[in-house]
């Protein structure tokens, strides 16, 4: 069964942002490129507080934001491809000795947004068997770090955790770096599919009980990972909550809603979630909210990110 | 883009039946089946009175309920299959003359709510071009019905209506019936891949303004068209819809609240769809909800659905 | 079942000059883009003695030949689907009034040399229903030409000829041209996944006897065909032949075989293939060859074809 | 790249007995299933003399031959599948401590004939993850051992050997027996698609010299390893070498031919092939051959394998 995994850091810095304007052990940093609309937003969490505060473990996040990602302009795509690399090359340090990076796309390549992991995979320049046979002078003048790839699967078609099979093939292959792919959710509409999300901690679900097993980190298997995440599905609470607040605003203008609208505003963010995911039918858990071009969306989108992995490291 | 196609008659007759228990010219009859849990609604619409009170066509709408269609089990989706085929044989009388059948399988191979009618087509026993190149006796003593099929895809992958496409192809092969096998949207959780519902009425997706050209009926095309529809996907109002009145429900201890909720309650099912309809944003019409293991239920049902279609016209 | 379907004419005008050097009616024209090692050969069958001659229907037959197609390499594949748009620009002359253009991906999508049509469709950049829907500014300065496009399968998945299909979409929609994109089988291995050929006479398999009823032309669709073909497959007829002439050859300083070596070469190719042919097991009309690694070049290939068709009708 | 792996031991059978009739260390024994033409070989390897005589390590090889496998026949097909089942527990007894099993899907999921191992384990029950979160009761009175499945893909997917990641993945879930599933290359045209080959001896290229890393057995990984292969290909050699003979059976009756004739007579099949090889363009190894309907035959061997397999797991 597709399982909707982590957030997305950017959504969790702005519902911070409301609580406390200035949190210390949190950085953060903005850079934008103006013609491409390309925004990219950097949260260094440095202390065990801003761990609490932010309820995400110490490392760097950084979100790239492209207004027009769903668009299918190739040269913008291109620009997107190259911040991914640059992004990449700031958490994975090429110096002289090449490093061996394993990705793995993770997801359900049967469920249209769940598939952009394993699509990406099919996309990348795998190299490290070539070079294993050939040495480095089988590229020529090509500046390459041995890659490989695998896509686990899920575990209603495997019978295995994720978990379980990247430990054994990271041991078994040693590389010095795992990139994990994965398709987030998110909880804004807006940022469905225009949104990538880059940082050096892995995936760790940790606040769910049941999950805490799928995290894929450094202590976990033991090399360090490096987490992709594209928002593909929106939450079904979101949706209801944000139909909610309309309707709560559209009745302001009666007596009997003013002061149920105001106990609504009473609320957080954070609260009016907790609302409604108790109002909503169990099954709804069980369900996700995506949109009707996705197909087209996730086979653009994994041909970018791919696109970054692949000129980050094959230098040609 | 996926389209959210035609909604189901037995929701509609839901609806109805609240607000006039019997109507004239509504013929409404009910079987089950016990042990497996199978039930059979047949609903007919046969005068214009009748028309206008279920907004649709003339004609008989049979509905399939299945409470475990959602599970794995060999033999009660043997027992659906079977039931499939004897429904068909309802609305296309087997005769002495072989009847030649043309299934077209709508929507999108590439999302996998959409891949329903796709993903029947794989799983036919194709018969018609070895019944013209050999003969009957092809099949031995097997009594079988010239079968045809066709995927056309969508319009964003085709830059076709699927009415021009099937419209054209009808004309060349000239098929006595045209069956087409659709993913639709239900208004309920619980019927989700749980139902399905066949009609002689063909597709006319009728009210929409600019959806009136997509219909697939006896008249636009010729043939009399079959209808096989089975719910993949929810409407996002109706999850709204839904949490919305368990909201209010929840809230009526509270005096604020009171008025309010009456005033909900005032109105009827369409005018609760309505009001949310109004509220939401205006990208959920861009969006649809489904279940997170629809990829092992539409695997599952394509092929009950196409085991049905065999058994009805490969008579071993 | 995949059906091997026509030859390439370079292949047969090779055959050709080894009989008579020159021939009237038919014209041959050759150019070279050095760097690329791109090689364009024209032949045109002018008159009624050149159709007998080769064997083919009058047009116009150009063969791209790039010998470096097979690797990975993006700069060259943009130079060849530069080319690709060129020719067909050659051949579809596009003046003021726009052309509307049918693309057709001929083949099985599930067998993988026989999938390149159904694959150049799906990265095609679909144009027709945009236009009609928002008119040509939908695309802004860009000039494009209404593009549509159908993967219409192969009879063991449709039960309906290729050509039943798409004479019916074709009457229904009423292209200005339609394009078909083919898998074809070559006779030298070397060709492999190297070629592509494109003429305006459409697809005539002819000479097979019940192949006939295959033929996609002007004559039989009512609007010009242009055929797009690359060799994924090779005879097993000429495998066996280039063992047997290699045979032959190693034998020669055996006394025994000298002669029989004598009878072989008297024959000319023609007889070569037909003599083997009668010898080999009947199962082998059954067969295809193809390279171990024919998922990456029909990956690599269609893409390729698809952006010289998105090219040569939508110039941004 | 998609490579071809073992042979056929019963082929390698025949081979053997032609040149000496008996071998000690080798025991044959037969069954054959009249009505439904099933036949099965087993072969056991018992001796190091034997190892040498037959050039395959020492084991059991069973194989089960069903000329009509290729037909679309929903009973024969179950009837193999309860035979593949009862083959797999002759290897795998299945005791009162449930046996858990890790199924390997060897293989390129995009290349046609290769992909059998992939779509074996599509459509296998999986209940490892289930029989872990809920325990035996999940599954009722059905008595189920845990089954997990992975689809490695192939190097030049990955850039990792089989082998490394199936080592990897072994060490960590710790199966009892691993199922390696994969297709198989068949000298004889009669034997593709008809023939089921499973032995206790996991999977050793052996001869071949580079190819010796990829074997898959308890050796390498630790746990007993079961093989399941399946001919999807023929070599091109022996498609060369059968129309050789065919040719000069045919030349028989001329002067010229009657020394060759005899002297390729004199040769053993082991030597013809030999012969045959030496003359091939060398690009011929690099070439594959099967049939055009290899998709119908791999998806319902798939299916049928996958079956035997889920009958032998989970006894119901």
């Amino acid at each position: 069964m597709f399982e909707v995994r982590t957030d997305l850091t950017v959504e969790e810095n702005e519902r911070v942002k409301e609580q406390q304007q200035s949190s210390r052990g949190i950085s953060v940093s903005e850079e934008a490129y103006g013609e491409d609309n390309i925004h990219i937003t950097t949260v260094r969490i440095e202390t065990e507080n801003a761990v609490k505060t932010m309820g995400k473990p110490k490392g760097t996040y950084i979100t790239l934001e492209a207004p027009r990602m769903a668009e299918d302009t190739e040269d913008y795509h291109r620009d997107i491809s190259e911040k991914v690399a640059e992004l990449l090359h700031r958490l994975i340090p090429i110096g002289k000795t090449p490093k061996s990076i394993l990705v793995a796309g993770l997801g359900n390549r049967n469920v249209t947004p769940d598939a952009l992991g394993p699509r990406v995979v099919d996309n990348l320049c795998i190299t490290r068997h070539i070079l294993k046979e050939y040495g480095t002078f089988a590229y020529g003048k090509a500046r390459v770090e041995p890659l490989c790839a695998v896509a686990p699967g899920v575990m209603a078609q495997t019978g295995m955790e994720t978990g379980e099979i990247l430990s054994g093939v990271v041991r078994e292959v040693k590389p010095d770096y795992l990139i994990a792919i994965d398709a987030l959710a998110a909880r804004s509409l807006k940022r469905l599919c225009r949104t990538i999300q880059i940082s050096d901690t892995g995936i760790s679900p940790g606040s769910g009980v049941g999950n805490h097993r799928h995290s894929l980190t450094a202590e976990t298997l033991g090399v360090p990972v490096i987490a992709i995440g594209i928002p593909t599905v929106v939450e079904a609470a979101t949706i209801v909550q944000d139909s909610m607040a309309a309707f709560l605003r559209e009745l302001s203008g009666h007596d009997s809603a003013s002061s149920l609208e105001k106990s609504w505003e009473r609320l957080n963010e954070a609260e009016h979630r907790e609302l409604v995911r108790e109002m909503m039918a169990p099954q709804l858990n069980q369900m996700f909210v995506t949109s009707k071009d996705i197909d087209a969306q996730i086979k653009q989108m994994s041909y970018t990110v791919s696109e970054g992995i692949n000129m980050a490291f094959f230098h040609s």
